[in-house]
């Protein structure tokens, strides 16, 4: 399959999990996955996703704007890079955000996320 | 050696080559390297220098907001995100950019640049 069409599914996935169901993320980390909120840094499926859940806002939709893709490197890994604005329910103005994710593919032929950085980009 | 040190120091190396000999840039990609530009994917270290040293300005500084690293896995990569903004020669405005480097081991024990995606954060 094509690794761009891969990518892009993938972050529509995920943005929609995490806009409409935060706590089904679980099912795209693993016990070795780390992510990068903002400058902390937090391993491990539960404890991501307790970030995840527990961050100061509810409803929430992630528009997209860009969406690159490079293969890893020999374990058929893959570097999504996404940058997108962050709409807060109730906030006039959009957080624009850079997130990129490195997907390891599962034995299952999928992937789940490995490395996951998160930044809002401050103006 | 600690990896945030690792990627602090590579990331002040990378951009003050970037900014005083653009050229130099070569040194740190290798055959196999793959660089997104503003979603242009360009892949080899000569194509890759080819477009660094051709964009369209030539004096210019970056000024690195935030750094993030990751182990990317079994093969001791490194993923570096960079968040910044990119002054250039006789513009008031600084541009805003993302970045992320995945780094590979060298059999010299330093590292190289196996990939790049570069984008700018319109605002």
């Amino acid at each position: 399959m094509d690794p761009d069409a891969v990518a892009k599914a993938f972050v529509e996935h995920y943005y929609s999990t995490f806009d409409t169901n935060r706590a089904g993320l679980a099912g795209l980390y693993q016990e070795a996955s780390m992510l990068t909120f903002e400058g902390q840094k937090i391993q491990g499926v539960q404890s991501i996703v307790a970030k995840l859940t527990s961050l100061p806002f509810q409803q929430c939709k992630h528009n997209i704007s860009t969406v690159d893709c490079q293969p890893s490197g020999p374990a058929s890994g893959m570097l999504v890079f996404i940058s997108g604005n962050l709409q807060l329910a109730g906030e006039e103005h959009a957080l624009k955000f850079s997130q990129m994710f490195h997907l390891m593919p599962t034995p299952q032929g999928s992937f789940y996320v490995f490395n996951d950085i998160f930044r809002l980009n401050y103006s």
